[in-house]
């Protein structure tokens, strides 16, 4: 097997595209494409054209990887992310049926859109619509279902980013202090002399290709040590996220510009494991899972040496992405506690500068920022936002006091492809059950 | 890597283990090899000698396997068993303290043991008794807590044996047919002309070999076709559990003696998925998990097809495998509903025949017999059991209305090695909270 071409590599260097995508008029579209009525890994045993391989990286082709996203588990080892024994903080239905054919304009589009329609333009395999609390939308598709855990891709980082905020927030994080100073071990690395707060901001000045068509990018070696699979006898390379990290180069300066970089959250999560002696599935687990009131377990998937995946290993039931959703739009609060300190969510609303954003060059997303692993818009509703790819998104409105969790398996990994039928979508939605 | 090392082979042939055992005595004692006090995969990263592989085998070799058996999803991939999103039917506490002081005999010795004692000398993970349905006693040692989940090796057979006692209690499978009835795939096999109910009872004739020292064992080539790690390049055997089940060769006559093997089991699984559509785990969470009012999902380890293994996969809470217990003492009836028919559960507690169970010799297990893959004492008090390696174990005693749920990580994988220790102590416990 070669790990250049291990599933592992193609899910990771997926989680790390941040291109102008194209377009997906080359694929299946949603209903064609439905992971269910395709039958995957259904029947004793699945019929060989219906299984589908870790190994062999058959897992996340389209569209196959509609299925995938819905069972990393059963794909790859993973670490639980215990919600405790407790009954669940229980969702109010209020559901609103008016919504489905709630119009917008899709971004440079002729001709209008109803909400129903952007949900099979955008692949979406799970979407939960919450109004000052309670659930006013929830659709499944595909093979996802209440009790199911979809991948949530780079959401991931957001979760770590609200960690670290809230440790920044409680005084046992210094964001001003280098990273080695957290983790001597990256001093060499281009992550060394970058702050803390570079890190969360992903402001750091590293060198970490992600051009698919160079065997030498980074974006390989990354997803080469993360792999949990055994090595090839003639491997060389770094054998762990960790391992990786440290051989990360500089290139540009800290703090002067906004790069996206999965590697920097795999850093963060290192300095939070060394702050807290947890990992982050435990400190997820203990600060946000068994507080939230949540009702399912969420996992992460991790590398061989049992480090989660901080940049993109997180998978969860959409109804708790909602409820941390909520409790990230009450300030902090849910199920009677205070479980995010208010402090940082004032700081992750008031975002990152926009200026340093801005040279990133996402046309879909101008005026935006990035804060604490949480996207920004600015906009007049204050709305922000949590990106995966493929669609994973968690977007939250105060003016509306709305938050809608969505799970997608697009074609097209970079969220640029779905944004045209999401992003007015949502502020279509926020202005109608601001009206209603 | 050779498979013959890998640890997927030493855990699988360690599950079908039936061997008069060895003496503890040369394995470091349970307070010696506790696994939170060893530190294994603790740290970021772990340093090297605590690190645990799956690749490698170093997982499973005492005394690291005392941490596998409570993390085996971080090693291997899984399938979730969901217990649906409803509130646990609360467990009541009514502890008795005097519990721990409680002497027995061990089998075979000169000088009583105490309650607590027999837990140390059983290396044992986690307890709960439960009598007239509250808790009586309840403990954890090393890693577990009442939120992680434990490998109940063996015990997955009495699930699944359980799922088909229904199945047939319902009239939806006939245990009178042949398994190649259900299965045409396994017609040439040795399984092919057995009915259901001898693989039910594990009284079919079939060449199962665990003889360790033999390389062409079948114990290897089931192990090696159930690894869900990559195949090496020369492998030439069967590449999951249903494709190794087709190679089973005959052993003398069906029907007329209790063997225990494993294969059973899985193609117990395979009967019940062609039955029902759907598989194991699938079926599991159906009838039990999400009925049951369990507290945490359950999981199974799956082969490279998806396939759960249904002869030893299945990771449960402690608590959730007390409440399964408590629901059969109450003849399938638990958190307000009939779960399992209550024609089963009779049978179940009737017994299979003590003759075709006396052939296969358990020296500590005199009278016994083993029905629907229960393990029936015959005993003044009616108690049956499931039973798992390395001391899991479901101790059910109708007569003291006793439920004794067990996770062990004894060094000595055969149950011979802890049942001088285990038997007689739960016997005392239930002549005890019968006249408390």
């Amino acid at each position: 097997m070669s790990l250049h071409q291990s599933g592992w590599m193609v899910l990771t260097a997926a989680l790390l595209l941040n291109q102008p995508a194209a377009a997906a008029a080359n694929y299946p579209d949603a209903v064609a494409s439905d992971p269910a009525t395709m039958g995957w890994m259904v029947g004793s045993p699945p019929p060989a054209d219906k299984q589908l391989r870790f190994d062999d990286g058959s897992y996340f082709r389209f569209p196959a990887m509609r299925w995938s996203v819905a069972n990393f588990r059963q794909l790859m080892p993973t670490v639980n992310i215990p919600r405790g024994l407790g009954n669940a903080q229980p969702l109010v239905h209020a559901e609103d049926t008016a919504i489905d054919q709630l119009t917008f304009m899709p971004t440079g589009a002729d001709k209008a859109m109803s909400w129903e329609a952007s949900l099979l333009a955008n692949y979406t395999d799970a979407i939960v619509v919450l109004h000052k609390g309670k659930v006013v939308y929830e659709r499944y598709f595909g093979v996802m279902s209440p009790t199911a855990q979809h991948g949530v891709m780079s959401v991931t980082k957001t979760f770590v980013g609200t960690l670290a905020a809230t440790l920044v927030a409680e005084g046992r994080l210094d964001d001003s202090k280098t990273v080695a100073h957290y983790v001597p071990e990256l001093k060499q690395s281009a992550f060394g002399s970058a702050t803390v707060r570079q890190l969360m901001d992903m402001t750091t000045g590293i060198r970490f290709s992600e051009d698919y068509a160079d065997p030498n990018a980074e974006v390989w070696a990354h997803a080469a040590a993360g792999n949990p699979l055994p090595k090839p006898a003639d491997y060389k390379g770094p054998r762990s996220y960790y391992e990786f990290l440290q051989t990360v180069k500089p290139e540009g300066k800290h703090g002067e510009a906004f790069h996206y970089r999965t590697a920097n959250t795999d850093a963060l999560g290192w300095v939070l494991a060394r702050v807290s002696g947890k990992s982050v599935a435990q400190l997820l687990s203990e600060r946000i899972w068994r507080r939230l009131g949540a009702e399912q377990d969420a996992y992460m998937s991790v590398d061989s040496t049992g480090t989660p995946f901080a940049g993109g290993g997180l998978n969860t039931g959409i109804r708790d992405l909602a409820r941390f959703g909520e409790m990230i739009r009450n300030d902090g609060r849910a199920n009677g506690k205070q479980i995010i300190p208010a402090a940082a969510v004032a700081d992750i609303r008031a975002g990152g500068k926009q200026s340093d954003f801005a040279k990133a060059g996402y046309q879909q997303l101008k005026g935006w920022s990035y804060r604490n692993m949480w996207w920004v818009t600015h906009n007049p509703h204050g709305a922000f936002m949590a990106r995966g790819v493929h669609g994973q998104a968690l977007y939250i409105d105060p003016k509306a006091e709305m938050v809608i969790a969505r799970f997608a398996s697009h074609p097209v990994a970079g969220n640029a492809a779905n944004d045209a039928t999401s992003l007015p979508a949502y502020q279509a939605l926020a202005e109608y059950l601001l009206q209603r």
